[in-house]
Order: C-alpha cells, then structure tokens, then sequence
C-alpha cells in the first residue's frame, strides 16, 4: 500500500476525518484533485468495504473518460522504468497520471530496488501524479475485483490516463491486463524466458511490443523473434496489428516512438467498435466478479459456515467428493 | 499440456478408446500404471468435464495417501532443476512421483531453454514418472479449481510423492502453493528481486527455504538475509521453523539435504495436528471453488446471459453502476 504521493493537509479536507467516512464528501474532495481523499477511497476498494456501494453509485456517471493502458512484463523487464518515463511525457503533455501497480515486485509494492525508489521520488511531489499499488486482500479473485474499481475510482476523479502495472506472470495478472484499453507486453533481452514468458500467456493482449534495455546485448534478436512470431500470426483486414517498439526507458529513449503508439491505437480504438467493446467486456468482468463476491459471502454467512468445515473434513479423509460437497453447500 | 511421458499402447487399454470415456475403466487402468489413461483423467479435469463427477465419487476413497510438495519461485531461479533432481532422489528411493507444473514460464509447460528439455529427458522413459502441465481454461480461479483435482486424481493412481510447481508470482499461484503438505520457497542469488519477490507475498507459505545456484557469487548473502528475516519472526514453541537449504540442483549438491529437510517436515506434520488441517483446507478450497464455479454457470445459463451483456453495457456508459448490476445479476 505505498502511496507515493502526500499533500499538506488542509483544514476542512475530507482526507482528514480520522475514521469517518462520507462518501459525497471524499468523492468530490478527490475530484477537485486531494490525494487523501482519493487514497480512502482506493482503500474502500481494496478492504470492500460497505460504503462502497454508494460510492460506486455515486460516481457511475461521471466515468468513461480516462484511457486505461497496461502494462505487463515478467519481473526484470523494466516495467516500473517504463511507467516512470511514460508518466513523465503524460505529465509533459499536461496530462493527469494515476498508476496502480498490481505487482508483489514492483517497486510502487515495495519490492524496490532502491534505483526504481530514487526515480519515482521524480512524481512525488507532483501533485498530478497519484500512484498506487493495489493489496491483495489475500483471496483469490479480489485483486480481479478490487482492479476494475479501483480504476472506476480514478477516473471518476479526473485523471486522464491511468496506467495499471502487472506482472504478467500468473492468471489473475493476465485477467487484470486485459481490461485496459491498451495493453503494453514488454520484453527485454537477456533474460532467457522473457519471450517464453510473453508466448506462455500474454500474446494475444498485446496490442504494442516494447523491446526495453534497447542497448543491451540481443535486443534486435528479441525484436526479430518478434516480428517472425507475427508474421505467423494472421491479422485481418481492419484488425490491429501489434507494433514493436524499442525503449531503453532508463534514458528515455524511444519513448516518445511509445507514446505515438499509443496514440495511434487510441485512434484505431475510437474509430472501431474496440473501444465500447473492451469497456464492456470490463464492465461484465467487474459486475460478474461482484455478484460472485456477493454469493460467496451468502456462502459463508449461511448456517453452513460450519457445514464447511464439516464437508471440508469428509472431503479429506475420502468420504465425500468434493462435487457432492459442492451441491450441499450450495443447497444449504 | 506437455506429457513427457509416452508408453506403448497395449491392447486393451484404456487410453485407446478415442473418444469414448468410461471414468471407471480409465481410473483402474491408471492405478494400474498406464500413463496415458491418466493423462487422459488429469485432461477431464482441466477440461471441467462433466464425466469428472463420476470421477471424482469413484476414487473419493482412493485418496489421502500421496505426500504433496509444493515448489514455488520466481521465474530463473531453478525451480524446475531443483525439480528434477528431487524426481531422481525420489525415483532412487523406489517412490512413485508424479509433477504437476502449474507455471507458463516452466518448462514443462513448454517454456522450455534447452538444457532443461535435454534434462527433463532423464524421466521421459521412466513409467514410476508423471509429468503433467497444468493448462489454464482461461477463466479466473480455473487453475485453483483444477489444481486440486488433479491432485486428487494423481493420488488415487498411487502416486507416492505428488510435486506441485508454481511460479509464485501472481495470486493464484500463491493459492495453489498453499495448498502443498510442504511448501518449498526457492531463491537465487544474483537475481535482484528474487528475496523482495518472496517477500512479497510467499514467506508465509514457506516451510523450507532453498537458496539454490549455490555455487554462484552471493549466495551467501541470500542465506544471511534469509536468516535476518527469519530471527525476526517469532516461531511460538511447537511451531515449524522453516530450515534454509543450500542446492546447487545442476549437480546435485544439497539436494540430499533438501530431502531430509522434507521428511522432516514430513514427520512434524504427522506428529502434529497440521497435516490434517492442511489437508482440511485444501479440501474446502477445492469445494468452495467447485461450488462457485457451479454458481457462476447457474448465471451464465440462465435468462440472464443476455441479461449480463445488457448490464454490462449499461455500467460501461455509466448509466448504471457495478453493484447495482450484480444484484440484478444475482436476483435474476
């Protein structure tokens, strides 16, 4: 839960109300641009916490507006390296940023090399800039849930581009990148299963290649593999078809080539029927993953919260399946 | 769905039938040793099939006998070395081993580096040897239902030691890690992030630490970190306190250690009530995720399939929020 950006706390700030929480109140204390507010906010998220139905309710009208890009790589690639430059550009371009890194490794975690600390302390005091990484709250399916709102959250409070770092590795990962509008894979040479690590999963949400370390032995191997790998792949007519692009993003290389690229399939996805499509497969993801939420939680409230540890228990000893189990749970 | 191993088809058998499926006849001929009919088994499992109920009630009193090691790290630290020296200690020792690789960067998986092919060959003519790559049906929460399954599946056939590999990196992976009788956390030196990675979010789960590539430099600053964190953590009396393992799997040196480190771990489990607890909760994991799998295709088959396209694009506008949706969803 590191929250890169802090402000001076201001008197009458919703931000400051020790535990109370009022939803109308954050919401528009977050939009008119107080990272506190908007830090409790993405706390409701990540707790699923019981306001949040009516921050949800309140804020549905005021979203769609912000461009979700992805970005996902194995541990090594570069990410952070690449989010902090591709910040810094938006930011040139006077844009609002937020960031939430779903990713145990990424330095926005914790997982810090002190390098990545030292070069992300460049937005911290930007008050444009909210980034955060997004908890697990330890079971499966809440960072898929908790991601899309959280999303929701920062676009309701006016940021313009919201990047969401993951790793890539691991189905939830995968799951979560292909909600954004445009989803970045990034490779890098030197690192033996990179370009496995892309095939095992994450080709097909690709809709840019970035070559990162550029300047580091085997790249223009890594970015032959590439365009080999796509000159297999059929795209047809009006389809996307995935550039590669090479960054050495720790000097800034290539990244305004990146951000062309980005633009361009912005426009491709405005022009298309892509973009109301990805929102929606979004929008069906998040309202799925609440209603399964919700029946899990009417699970475990039932009575047979204790019928669970009993099923559990005939379960492992072998005197009950587990789908046999499953129908009584559900039956009650 | 790499299969590593191969066996001549016999007559009779039931891996031969095309697509014809008899659950009871394809789990005695896996009991009796015919791999293909396994592999076929474990693919009913991946494949959610609906035979898999039948399955599932035949070997319910089959099961409970196979020793489940998990073994879990971040991509390049040797996991799947350290995996095969332990086959070939196993295998040494008269035990039947069977491997499930729940990793898109493994090579069983089909990420493979050559060396590691040429390696995994060693096993692929041996019939005590079952080597399985966990696939993804491409739903969230597919793999932590499967995984179990197959656990369960490999135990029935008379496995004696099941090795579980994950990636660690990403929730799900975590999810399945926990569900190992003994968890292995396996780091490297000279890979940055390797011991962030792992603190991140698998020290928990860990019950031996292995600092593998021991013959590399800094391997034994991973080893005096590991210790630093490990002496500030409180291990109450009768706890487990996870042992740190140097390997270097390559050639077979600590591996020896690594195996008496695992039994006794094994031995604690047994004297204590924790193999039944651990036992315990991978049964109810396995029937919760069972159970919302049922649910979420009791939504998805009724009326409401439309209903949830219609939903979606209704939260995707911002004309209705996520919530609200869900309990549309849900009350149908």
């Amino acid at each position: 839960m590191a929250e890169h950006h802090t402000q001076p706390r201001r008197p009458g700030s919703a931000g400051r109300r020790g535990s109370a929480v009022d939803p109308e109140l954050l919401i528009s204390a977050a939009r008119a641009g107080d990272t506190r507010a908007l830090g409790r906010l993405v706390s409701l998220v990540e707790n699923a916490a019981p306001e949040l139905r009516r921050v949800m309710k309140v804020i549905a009208p005021m979203t769609g507006r912000a461009r979700v890009i992805g970005l996902t790589g194995a541990p090594g690639v570069g990410k952070s390296t690449v989010t902090a430059a591709l910040i810094r550009c938006f930011r040139e371009a006077g844009l609002r940023v937020g960031v939430l890194a779903v990713d145990p490794t990424s330095p926005f975690s914790g997982g810090a090399l002190l390098g990545d600390r030292v070069r992300m302390q460049d937005h911290a005091t930007d008050n444009q800039v909210f980034i955060r990484s997004m908890a697990s709250r330890g079971h499966l399916g809440g960072l898929a849930q908790a991601t899309p709102q959280a999303l929701r959250v920062l676009d309701a409070a006016g940021f313009d581009v919201v990047l969401v770092e993951t790793v890539g590795v691991g189905q939830a990962e995968v799951e979560i990148a292909s909600l954004a509008d445009t989803s970045l894979v990034i490779v890098a040479p030197g690192l033996g299963d990179s370009i496995q690590a892309a095939k095992a999963g994450i080709l097909e949400i690709a809709d840019i290649f970035v070559v990162n370390k550029n300047d580091r032995p085997g790249a223009q191997e890594v970015v032959r593999d590439l365009r080999t790998m796509l000159a297999m792949a059929s795209y047809g007519e009006g389809r996307w078809k995935p550039p590669i692009v090479s960054t050495t993003a720790a000097t800034g290389e290539g990244i305004g080539d990146l951000v062309l690229s980005i633009d361009a399939h912005g426009a491709w996805l405005a022009s298309s029927a892509e973009l109301a499509n990805r929102r929606r497969a979004r929008a069906r993801e998040e309202v799925t993953a609440i209603a399964l939420a919700e029946l899990r939680q009417r699970m475990g409230g039932m009575p047979g919260e204790s019928r669970l540890a009993e099923l559990a228990d005939r379960v492992a000893v072998g005197d009950l399946d587990p789908y046999a189990a499953a129908d009584e749970l559900i039956s009650g």
